[in-house]
């Protein structure tokens, strides 16, 4: 069996629903200790992450970034096989975590061996930051092993996020960025009555209406190069007592931003907020950002890792910043460039999770390609 | 103490709350039957109703409808007296269901009882219609007392109902008709999705935002000389998963119009979805007439009504059409002239509900001048 499907396998038994880790990180310790790696494991609340790191400190620093937990399976009836017994139909790994992001996390550990094999005396260091909290409040996961770092005077040069970035077949497209996402929860206050007694009231539902109207129409940006235009999707918004005579006292809003470079999160509330006051409401907002936007335009890590796919897989990736946040948020503000690179996300989060096994070996070629380039002796 | 003071007091203490009768009609039953009306006790459900009549087949009906029900207290915390317990402080009688309709119910009866002692072979008929479900589903109340009545073949030339048509002052308002009340019930769908690919997803907010804009802005009619302008109101709106990062699949929305004689109820609905069709939204809606509007134009009731305030209050009342629905609405379809005259409305359905004590028998008066006016023999 090739060893990058066996590791994959060996975690995907390892039910790491979130924020658990289940052992999977003892597991990939063990594997990068014996080929020199020196482990640190970091448990911040109920949340396991560890630290590893090969080489000298002198040189640039490569680090795979992951996580080893899982979202939860969603309704067993609906899974064709245990969810956490990995099984193999055809060329189709099915389980949770098969593709987000096991794959990646086996195929990572999996190049290293390769690589230090061929090369012990590598330049630069090779590094592992894991977290088990990716899929949940990400709160004591990448952002707590980075605070981490800071106080050990550690500068990332390069980082490789296993997220499944890939959208048709692999390789086909890389995440060189992420977009921003800021939340606002509006409140509208109006005035209660009875609906047959409109002129003692004030509808906050009518008085919000043209604004939402107005905050859809509106182009916050264009995008550009990197990032498609700024997005704003209202997601919640409830309004009312439940009776059907009585005009309610305040509605409640809640959207959100998915924002591209092109816009800062500041001038974002700034418009929000002239525009409500343009429709002359009485209204609180609460505003939080969940994430800046990043980007790592091409240079040695974009280059290294769009040669590596081409000459393992013929394949000529697209750069892309589109889908949600990862934890690459946490990491880009350092100054690192960020990079994400996986398996097809097809069937992530959804029952029957799986991946081509045919690209585990092909995707641990590519990470180690990519070391190749960037720290062979 | 006054009869008509000292018999609201005791259908006060009795704690209606609806569609709890707690021994009222009993109690002016009684008093009814001592006067030679025929009494017809009409339960329907856990609803009381009951119908009185005296006089002669021949000659034309005029009915004293009302309720002997009346909304919970509220928090009892709030209240200065005990709810049922009527407390005369000064000149103000205080207790839940002072003002609706106690006041006018008592007032009825007295009215009653002198003018049957002054004309006890008065022309026509006097009949009572009371029920103790106007404040609740309104099912097996008066619609189903004005069925039994249809059966028998009555059919009612003059109605008085007691609810507190006055503003400011006793006799300063009468209500002549009341508008009509149309309920929707909307859903509009998309397609459910993640907050990062709305190009995958059909926002269902951002669809009607638009659509419920045009629908405030929209004038339906512009009333008449005894209608205010139709009214829409939108009471409740929800829509979301709780979740900010899902685009809901649906949002509901709840709206009610109060409308005029110029505009129907079909054409209400052909107009709003005529609009909903223009924004191009997948709906579905759902209708629910809770009342056609209902006009008594000047003629021999409204006459009588203001000759007798004029003479008794020296008030000239307004004719209005304002205000909610009433149990009028179940009446005036018969033919009937529907009228509705009683005290002042201020604190009907709040804490604190209370009534000008010196306004009790001068109510009597007004509906006996009435009585006078189209029954005297």
């Amino acid at each position: 069996m090739d060893k990058t499907l066996e590791l994959c396998c060996d975690l995907m038994r390892r039910a790491s629903v979130t924020p658990e880790d289940a052992g999977c990180q003892a597991q990939m310790m063990m594997r990068l200790e014996a080929i020199g790696f020196r482990c640190t494991p970091l448990r911040f609340g109920d949340v396991d992450n560890f630290w590893a790191e090969r080489g000298e400190r002198e040189g640039p620093l490569l680090v795979f970034a992951g996580h080893t937990d899982v979202v939860p399976t969603g309704p067993l009836e609906q899974w064709h096989t245990p969810p956490f017994e990995p099984t193999l139909q055809g060329d189709t790994l099915y389980g949770r975590g098969a593709a987000d992001m096991k794959a990646s996390l086996a195929a990572m550990v999996v190049a290293c061996e390769a690589f230090v094999a061929a090369h012990p005396q590598h330049s630069g260091r090779i590094g592992f930051l894991i977290t088990s909290d990716e899929e949940g409040p990400a709160v004591n996961g990448t952002v707590r092993v980075m605070e981490w770092l800071s106080e050990r005077g550690e500068q990332i040069d390069w980082c490789l996020v296993g997220e499944p970035s890939s959208s048709d077949q692999l390789g086909d497209v890389i995440k060189n960025g992420r977009r921003g996402s800021l939340n606002a929860t509006l409140t509208v206050k109006g005035t209660q009555g009875h609906i047959a007694y409109p002129q003692l009231a004030d509808n906050p539902i009518h008085r919000v209406a043209p604004a939402l109207s107005a905050l859809t129409r509106e182009t916050w940006d264009q995008g550009n190069q990197f990032f498609p235009p700024t997005s704003m999707q209202i997601s919640n918004i409830h309004g009312g007592t439940g009776a059907t005579n009585v005009i309610p006292g305040h509605i409640e809003v809640v959207f959100n931003f998915r924002f591209s470079t092109e816009v800062t999160d500041v001038e974002l509330r700034q418009r929000t907020e002239a525009l409500l006051d343009q429709h002359g409401l009485d209204y609180d907002i609460h505003w939080s950002l969940s994430g800046q936007p990043f980007l790592t335009p091409r240079g040695e890590l974009v280059d290294a890792a769009v040669a590596s796919i081409r000459e393992q897989l013929g394949v000529e990736p697209e750069l892309s910043t589109s889908g949600g946040t990862s934890d690459g948020r946490f990491i880009a503000p350092s100054g690192a460039q960020v990079l994400e690179l996986g398996p097809v996300n097809a069937t992530i989060h959804k029952v029957n999770e799986a991946v081509h096994a045919p690209d585990l070996p092909r995707l641990a070629a590519v990470y180690r390609g990519i070391l190749e380039r960037l720290l062979a002796a």
